[in-house]
Formats: structure tokens, sequence, C-alpha cells
């Protein structure tokens, strides 16, 4: 390695650490704090966040970057330079006031979008949003677009995504959901009352730990506990920690939370530890990550397979299911209901949800709608792509957290994540043939080693598009989310 | 406040931002982070700790220093001013290169430590010894001292102290000690077996939070959790965090470590927000805090008032007891031994533990004893103060950690607490007439918003020997320790 390169690697691998404490501040503040710490805490994380940024934009990166850049030999030196490059560009457009201007008005904004959730009135968050989406405009101007404003938005967490991606991925995908809804609505529909019950925590906790160990989480390189919402962080290399949830009242929950987390836990636990600490040492993007937890949730940890594998265990735990055949409780957990809350969402419906929001945030950022008629836009858009109406705003326009962070452009990388899983799955499908009965064996660490080699291994070398052209050998394809979708409720279904 | 002593606060303030974050990586390390984590966790505490070190003693906290110096006019900007310029002259004085190697020889150190102790072999452990105390004397002469070396090592924990301070207090406490247990031999002795057993863990969990929650620990400010050894930590104001160690054949263990940690905790909970981040915003010294857990370890939590009151809710959560009459068990959790282990050593012979550590590390580090012959010396020491020898050098010279840390020096502190301890409590029985009543009551916020008042809320305003003469009228006083246990163990031990 070229004493440039690795000049860089040791500047950017010290800023890592700022950024790995940085990150056990957040997971302790949603974990263990004491509650009155959280102002201190509040200033803690700003002051190591913001030298961190300092840093990283400062004139020694750019320094380091271009010594290094004609040293760079290896196709990871090359990536290395290349993505670091791409980040540091990004930030450094940004005027360091305006930065500091979306971090405090984003601040507030989450405040005013938790009491305006509570009170249930939208016009609390109206103002804050109204600042923040000036704010995203702003900084999207700064960033420069070629055609449309929403894609220097997509970028940061799509990268090479374009809005007209999604205007060609979409309505085709909108019928067919469309048209399935309807059809499933003549079939024999699940059971869903048999997930009614009390459920003992301590036992959820231990059917969490269960499923955690089956699916090989590393517990020596990892940890579980219990937070509001469930989340997963990375604070460093062979320091990855999930989050899960109980509720007494809803099994379902802590299950498929827990599956959820601990498949972007095992990407996190799969990146080498060569690119750690480095721009290459992340996940290809959130679409990827959401590929690899809606995989292990959904496609996995919903299959009939899985829990051919694991009822027996899950009766021990919770006999009241002894007298429930496994087939009435893989469909009744399986159940797909046009609801309001899109986190609640099942497989089939989730992705309208998305739709929806993804055609709200481009009009926004472009002006094509106000602020203020977002409520009365939302309900619409919920009649059109779900046929219902949210009775209040705290269940409509005011149930998701991301705009009060200004995270727009987010949104679309759910349902990426649902896309790529199941071409994913199609091309591991040719690679592993009896995997039906590995699943049913559960030998899932062939399944995870699939996934190790093809994509965790690889970090943030690739951007998403050309890494799936790799794994899958031909671009995005949402058919292969179509196909599996019919075949798979046509017999939860019973069509 | 003038503009140059804010300049310095905001420095110092963002300074101890950083320290937080180092002390919560701490934290973690010791009670959640999963164990492949170890090596990383290492680089990314060195990391953040050496920048703290590089900025502390830099050309700017200099700067901020001398510009403020004129402009502070009250008490505590003063104060300020001095505790700050004493620590930053102090580590000035070793030049960095000094700094980084005592840091890795300690560490180095700490590690052979841990296998001679578990070899149970000096030798693995003499050469590195050598070594850090070779860095040890380097370091005090950079420092400089006037009569004796180890002067430069106490000031550091206890600020003022001086060695003659303790060639003067010592003989006579251990005099006094020696003269004591030849007198206890002979008197009525406890049944010490009354506490064996066994103890369910999760019991012990909730007598712990019991004890917490009547001692007035603020759960909203702090928490319990478990690790090897306890320990206490400050990790911002309102947030300061202990730990107890659980085993089920040992109850008084976690009993009386949960009550020590306690001690600590209630003081750190008591430092005023607004002398916070700064050096005045910590404990007037390591003496000081351990006045406060021997405080309410052993005044208080060893007293047969504070049995009185909280016997009926012990005996209800370990039932085992019921037929154990109340001055049975104080007297036996009261024994007196003669024993190898500092740590687990009676209030009665815990001194005579450090007054041998003492003469042991002023010879070593005045060069009067070489390494190679201390596990003889200890043996003989050991003889000498206590009547009894180690089998083996693992419960004898290796018994201690602070070595290998190279903290000489410190083991004074923990005696200092001792006979503090019993000083404030003399003065606090002036003020609060009906103290013995208050504790048999269990009101003991009366005793705790006293110790606030007189000592926690000052911070470290002032040096430990004027503390202490504001708080009780006069100098260090070993009369008040004397009379304590002279009067304490004529009853337990009925004579």
């Amino acid at each position: 390695m070229g004493e440039h390169i690795e000049k860089l690697k040791n500047h950017l691998k010290k800023l890592a650490k700022f950024e790995s404490a940085s990150s056990l501040l957040h997971w302790d503040l949603e974990v263990y704090m004491p509650k009155k710490a959280a102002n201190k805490r509040a200033e803690i994380i700003g002051e190591i966040a913001g030298f961190t940024f300092r840093e990283f934009i400062s004139d020694k990166t750019l320094q380091l970057l271009e010594n290094a850049e004609n040293e760079a030999k290896t196709f990871e030196e090359k990536a290395l330079i290349k993505v670091t490059k791409k980040e540091y560009e990004r930030y450094k457009k940004i005027p360091p006031e305006l930065f500091v201007e979306f971090q405090i008005e984003t601040s507030k904004a989450h405040q005013s979008w938790q009491n305006a959730k509570i009170e249930n009135k939208f016009e609390i968050f109206e103002p804050n949003l109204e600042k923040v989406i000036e704010l995203t405009k702003e900084i999207t101007d700064c960033l420069g677009y070629d055609e449309n404003r929403y894609d220097a938005l997509l970028d940061q967490y799509e990268p090479g995504l374009k809005t007209s991606d999604l205007h060609r991925i979409i309505p085709p995908l909108k019928d067919f959901l469309t048209n399935f809804l309807d059809k499933l609505s003549l079939g024999n529909h699940p059971n869903e009352n048999l997930l009614n019950g009390t459920f003992n925590i301590e036992k959820q906790k231990i059917f969490s730990n269960k499923l955690l160990k089956i699916l090989n989480f590393d517990f020596d390189s990892g940890r579980l506990d219990v937070s509001m919402h469930p989340f997963t962080i990375t604070i460093s290399h062979n320091d990855i920690r999930i989050t899960t949830t109980f509720d007494e009242k809803d099994l379902k929950n802590s299950i498929f939370s827990t599956i959820h987390e601990c498949g972007h836990a095992l990407y996190e636990q799969g990146i080498p530890e060569e690119l750690r600490e480095l721009p290459i040492g992340e996940a290809a993007s959130n679409g990827i990550h959401e590929s690899q937890s809606r995989f292990w949730e959904n496609i996995i940890g919903r299959s009939l397979e899985f829990w051919k594998y694991l009822y027996p265990d899950f009766i021990e735990i919770f006999p009241q299911f002894k007298d429930v055949k496994l087939i009435d409780f893989w469909r009744s957990i399986n159940t797909v209901k046009k609801s309001l809350i899109r986190t609640e969402a099942d497989e089939v419906t989730y992705n309208l949800h998305i739709m929806m929001r993804f055609e709200i945030e481009e009009a926004l950022v472009n002006d094509k709608i106000k602020v203020k008629e977002l409520p009365l836009l939302w309900n619409e858009k919920m009649k059109e792509y779900l046929g219902i109406t949210p009775q209040n705003d705290s269940e409509g326009v005011l149930q998701d957290i991301h705009w009060s962070h200004g995270s727009f452009g987010y949104f679309p990388s759910y349902m990426l994540g649902n896309l790529y899983a199941s071409q994913f799955y199609e091309a591991m499908k040719k690679d592993i043939k009896n995997i039906n009965s590995l699943i049913e064996n559960g030998k899932f660490n062939v399944i995870l080693n699939w996934l190790r080699e093809k994509i965790h291994s690889k970090g943030k070398l690739f951007e998403p598009k050309e890494l799936l052209k790799q794994v899958t050998n031909e671009p995005l394809n949402p058919s292969y989310f179509i196909n599996y979708i019919k075949d798979k409720y046509e017999k939860v279904y019973m069509l």
C-alpha cells in the first residue's frame, strides 16, 4: 500500500473511532440512559458529531485524498478514493451554516412532530415541516442535480438511483398489487384471531434469543436489547447491536422485529474487518440493507418451511398454540389487510404505502404542493392506493418519523429492499438447489454464507445497481417480487 | 462573567464532552460490550483519550488560562483558574513521549499482572513492574517535589497531602489497631457462620435496588448494573452509574458493595450542575470520595440502627434469617478477622493493609528496595502488620490491580477515606442530634442533605485539608476514627 493511501486510511480510521463513540452514545440514549441525562446527552452527541463533520470536510481530508488519488492501484483502493471523494464533495457543497441550521431545525421539528402526534394536530407540526422542506430544497440546490430535485435526495440513501427509475418501476407494480389485492379478497381468509392472547414478556425474550441463535447472529460480536422502536446499530467492528420491542398483547411484533433487525445485523457482522472504519466498509445502500432485513423477516421468517422447523420449539414456549395447526398459524401470520400504518403492513400492501409517500415527497420538494395541503392529500392518496381513510392525522400524515428528521428520499429504500430481496432470492435458489429443505431443517448457515460471499463481504465497494448486476446477472427486475408474492399468497389465500 | 473566563469555560466544557464519551466507552466495556469487540474498543478509547489529552495541554488552553487569569473575580472563578492551571502544569511537565510510553507499559503490565495472578508467579509480572516503576520515577522527576519522591505521587490523588503527614498519622494508629486486635481476640466472637448459605441472585438484585432506593440514589440520574468488580462512573451531569457484583454464596458481598458504590454515587449526584464539565466540578480528592463510600458502607450500613430499620424487609426477602436475632446478624456482619485480602478486610484491620502497602511503595519509588525483593518483603510485612502469611503470591503481593496500572500513591486514599468519614460523622452528630433515631427510621435524607451541603456541593473548589477544616473545624484527627472503632467493636465483641 502506498504511503499516501495509508495516510488517508489512518485519517479516516481516526474519524471512524469518534463515530463509534457517537454511535455508542446514541445506542445508550435509546436503551439505558437515565432520563434526566437527556439534555446533556444531546449536547455531547452534538459536540462529537460536529467535530467529526468538521474534520471530514477539512482541507486535510482533501489534501490526503488528492495525494492518494494517483497512488490508488487495486480495485479496492480506487473504490476507496471514489466513495470517499463523493462523500467529501457532497458534504463540502453544503455551507456549514446551512448544515448547522438543518440540524437545529430538524431537531425542533422532531420535538414538534412528537407533540403534534400526541395532540393529533397537524398544525403544530406544519410550520416546522415547512422550514425543514425549505432547508432541504436549499441543500439539494447546493448539491445539484440534472433533472429532478428529488434525485439529489435519493442519491444519499440509494447511490445511483434516479427519480425516473422509480417512475418506471412503480406503475406496473402498483397495478399488479391493486389487482392482486382484489383477487385475494375473493380467497379464503386466514384466521387472524389465532394470534390473540397474552404472551409473557420473559417467554418472548427467550424466543427472540432463540431466533437470533438459529439465524447465526454472533452474540460474541453483538447484543440484543430492548427499546421503544427496534433498531440496529454498528458501534464498531465486532460490535453490532440490535434492539427489539415486547408487547404482551402482540406476539407477532417481537418475533418479526427481532428477525428483521437480525437481518440488518447479519449484514453488518459480515462486513470484512479490512474494509471497516473506511467509507467502503459500510452497507452498499439503505435499499440493500433493507433487502437483508426483509429477506430474513419475510422470505425466510414468514415462510411455511421456517415454521415447519421452528413450530415444535415455539409450542413448547407458548403451549397455547398446541392445538393450532401449523398451516393455520402460517396463514395467520401472513394475513393481508389494507391498513393505515406502514410499519404494521403486510408484504403485499407494504409497497403501496411507500409509493404514495414517494408521490407526495416528490411533489413537495418540487413545489407542486403546499405543506398545508398535506393532511387532505394524504387521505386522498390513502383512498387511492389502499381504499381506506385515516380517522385522524396521527394515524395518517403524522404517522412516520422521517419528515421530522428531514429524511426526504428515504422511503423508496424500503420498497427497493423488497424488490432486491426477491431478486437475490431467485439467484440464491439457482445456487442452492435444496433451499426449502435447508430451511425446514434449520440449516440457515448455508443461506447466510451465500449472502456473506455475494453481498456482505463487498461492503460499499459497488453501487447498488452494480452489486445487483453482479449477484443476479440482470438489472432491477420487479417481476421477481411480483412472482414471489403471487406464488406465496395464492397459497395463503387458497386460490 | 468576563469574556475570557467564558471562553476558557467553553473550551473546558467541550473537552469534558469528549471525556463523557470516553467514560461511556469504559462503562460499556465493563458491563455490556460483546467480547470480540475488546481490541477495537481499546483503540477507540485510546484515540479519544489521546485527543482530549493533547487538546488539554495545547497552547490554546494556556492562552485561554492566561487571558482569563486577570478576569477572575469571584471565589469560584479564582478556584477554576487555580485548579485548571495546576492540572495543566502537571500534565505539561510530562513529555508526551513519556506519557505515551507510560500508557503502553502500564497496559502491558496490566496484561502480565493478570497472567501472573492466574499462574501464581510473581516472576511473570516482575520485569513489567520494574519498567512501570522506572517510568513512574521518571514522571515524578518531571513533576518535581521538595522532600520525597512519593509526595509527587500522593498529590495527584490527594492534593496537598505529604508523605510526612502519613508518617505522622500512621504510627499511633498502627499501635492502636494492633493492641485493639489483641483485645478483641479476648472478647466474645460473633458467629460468622450465620451468613453461610445460598442466596438467589434475583433476590439479591431486588435487595440491592431496595438499598439504593432507601439511601436516596436518584435512578432518574443514574443506573445500577453488574460487573466483575464493582465501580462508580460519572458519564455526565445527571448520569452517574454504579455496578455491583452478585455471588450466590456470599450475600454480604453484594450488600456492602452496593452501599459502598452508592456512597460514591451520592457524592457525584450531588455535584452542582454549574460546576460540571469544569475541573472544579469533580470530587475534592480520592480520599474524600472514599470517605463518602466508607461512610455509607460502614458507619451507616454496618450499624445496628441501620439494620433495625431494614431487618424486617431483609427477612421478607431472605426468610432463612427469620430465626436469626437482629443483634446476632449485626455482630456477624461486623466480624473482625486478620485476613489476607484487603478488599475483604473488616473496618478494624483494613487500614493495616494500607499501611504496609504505603511502606512498600515509598521504599520502592525511593530506591530503598528492589522489585525482585517484593514477594518476600510482602510476606514479612503481612506477618508484622497482621500476623499471617500468604500461601502464595496471588493472595499476597499480586492481589491488587493498582501497581499494574502504575497507580502508586493511590492506596493511602483508602485509609484517609476511613479517617475523614469518622471525623465528618462527629461533626454531623453535632448538627443532627437525633441521628440514631433517624437511621432507625430510615430518614437518610437528613444525613444526605448534610453531606450535600457541606461536601458534595463544594466540588473541587477546596483542597481536602481545607474542606476538612471547614466542615469539622479542625485538621485531620485520627482519634475520631479510633474512638469510633473502640466504641463500636467493644459492643460487637461484648467487651
